[in-house]
């Protein structure tokens, strides 16, 4: 018998270029996150305590962030410290170890920060380290780059299944405008299908508004047991399903057909079982659109659309309000920025609003099934599913 | 009701200043493993892998571990795929993180790799990589390292205590004796006490035997449910008990007695309580001898001895084959090296050689219970027992 955890409190730091240290980041979010639960939780009721981080040991010159974390915000978990990095992934999957923890019975309450300050002062710098991301005797040394693994699956849709440039620039579009609803947003006034189509060419066939942002950010959740929960909020969000499947880090190796991607079919398929729902269920998903084309795949391989129908599927709406399923309410890694560790946690702070109620001009009316998912690379995805209600 | 996971296989790469790389650690780890399991159990079982490792951001320029170690090993986990990392406490974390992840029900047969890559070829470079896990601006910055931080401990602990400066050296001896018997530790050729006291001065009362080397190494285990260790081996280990308590990085912060560690207290605490034993029931430690001291005071919060006779205890034997409790015939970190994220998943691999009868000259008569720890600092602990049977 599943005994699902639940969100009961969530806090973000603004993304974006910011003047802020890597630890002001985390204090920001961290103290946000215990004034939205309005003075029911406390740093004392943390047993347990994880931090969602790529880079700092490039960017801050710090390894061990948990325990600076946790100093920053006057916790002392006495039950679960740790520190999970997975790339792109690592928000999402520090929710998942976190409640992975507070199911085997090895904690009960447990702060998840994700946070990363990637705007250093050296230009260089930055793309060295984002290239960190790649395997560094195979591909980073080649120069392959993240727009250009992305592009390539780009290319490989649009032969297949004739997805279009215009159909693309529909998802930075959309995310735009709904990031312009978005205070934590880096990106706040919106684009438009021409901005989109005639901005500057990064790598065919992407435009700079394609490709997401290298910003800073952070975010926190709360996460606790099911019973401990209703003493923290009368509206807990439940953890109902999640799935994970990697399939190697370097690009090369791994598929004869960029367009599909079934490590992310596989991961989608394991938490919907788990969660005992149909994809036509999920009412609003925050899902990794760190290329425009990323959102177009994945709206299929989550089973939002048949395969090879994501262009149509953005281009008629139905990743819209009113549409089938509300695709990146918050804005996307395109409309926020893509602070890596930082993107899942704020995913997921995201969901927990929208299932709440309470996410403002940005609300899914009605929202009852929520969906979060990160990619850190085409074969590389987990996915995470909540509600309102537990499953039984 | 609880479910012990148990480990079922482990294999290690050699400690020292290797000329192999990074990759090259994790393969020979890894590999190692699977043969040990003696082809009962092949990538395509394993369907969860933790990577415990702390910087190669720095040390190899590379982010995102995990994937790249499973592509290293053929394995394409369908559940769960993290990096962890914790400084010192890294590798005792994977293990208890692939624990929870079985525990709960979210994967089955999680491979445990622990790896660094700490000698790279710019001396100056290995002392600001090491310094990466205090606080950059607070003690790092002003020069603090490990040595001075539990030099301190160490001043501490023999005004309060009396303990002596023969006795500190003592563990040396100890540790370097058992190292000697061990083919993978890094040190082979044993010290004697005057050795040890004559050594060239690191900080007062530290002498370099007192201190353990910055080394490179890696480790690899498997761990299962209950349910299918048995398929894999006619005798499995059991993970019966865990603890770790945190309380922040700095170290100016928290003590006013160095000598008395209390988040180690709490962690061997709530381990012992989870597993049901107390410590004159532990036949066999691999604890964090990242400095003489740290064994002693670790004997003491471990309930091995009474509070402040760590000196005593082990001077007179009662730490070494034939006493109340076998510390570290691994080695220790003073004998084997000092892989970080690599040592807590050794300790690990000599626990379940020694618990299976099998650590050849090595070998701890009859034991039954083991018992890993490690530090992250004198504020920062993790430990994990193990045992021949599961718990009822």
């Amino acid at each position: 018998m599943l005994k699902n955890p639940a969100i009961v409190a969530a806090g973000l730091a603004k993304f974006g270029v910011r003047e802020a240290s890597y630890k002001d980041l985390i204090s920001e979010a961290g103290q946000a996150c215990f004034e939205a639960a309005g003075g029911a939780i406390k740093p004392k009721d943390i047993d347990g305590f994880i931090i969602c981080t790529v880079m700092p040991e490039r960017t801050a010159v710090q390894s061990h962030t948990a325990s600076m974390a946790e100093e920053c915000l006057g916790i002392r978990p006495g039950a679960m410290s740790l520190r999970v990095e997975h790339m792109c992934q690592s928000g999402n999957l520090g929710i998942r170890t976190a409640c992975a923890y507070i199911m085997a019975g090895l904690c009960e309450t447990v702060m998840v920060v994700g946070a990363e300050k990637l705007q250093v002062p050296v230009p260089d710098e930055i793309f060295l380290n984002m290239s960190t991301g790649l395997d560094r005797d195979w591909e980073a040394c080649q120069g392959v780059t993240a727009p250009i693994m992305f592009a390539m699956c780009a290319q490989a849709h649009m032969r297949k299944y004739g997805t279009t440039r215009e159909q693309l620039a529909k998802v930075a579009v959309k995310n735009q405008v709904h990031s312009a609803k978005n205070p934590y947003a880096q990106f706040q006034s919106g684009v438009t299908i021409e901005q989109v189509l005639n901005a500057k060419r990064i790598t065919t066939p992407f435009g700079l508004f394609d490709c997401s942002s290298i910003s800073d950010g952070a975010a926190a959740v709360i996460v606790t047991s099911a019973e401990r929960a209703k003493d923290y909020t009368v509206k807990p969000v439940y953890f109902i399903g999640t799935g994970q499947s990697v399939h190697g880090l370097t690009f090369a190796n791994h598929y004869e057909d960029l367009s599909h991607w079934p490590p992310l079919k596989q991961a989608a398929e394991s938490a919907y079982k788990m969660a005992n729902i149909k994809p036509a269920d999920v009412d609003v998903a925050e899902i990794h659109d760190c290329f425009t084309i990323a959102e177009i795949i994945t709206s299929e391989e989550l089973g939002f659309c048949g395969k090879g129908e994501g262009g149509p599927f953005v281009e008629s709406g139905q990743s819209d309000y009113g549409g089938q399923v509300v695709i990146n309410p918050r804005g996307g890694l395109l409309g926020c920025g893509h602070p890596l560790g930082a993107t899942g946690v704020a995913q997921t702070a995201e969901i927990f609003r929208q299932l709440r109620g309470e996410a403002g001009e940005r609300q899914v009316k009605g929202a009852q099934i929520g969906l979060t998912h990160n990619n850190s690379g085409p074969t590389e995805h987990v996915v995470n599913i909540y509600s309102t209600e537990v499953v039984s």
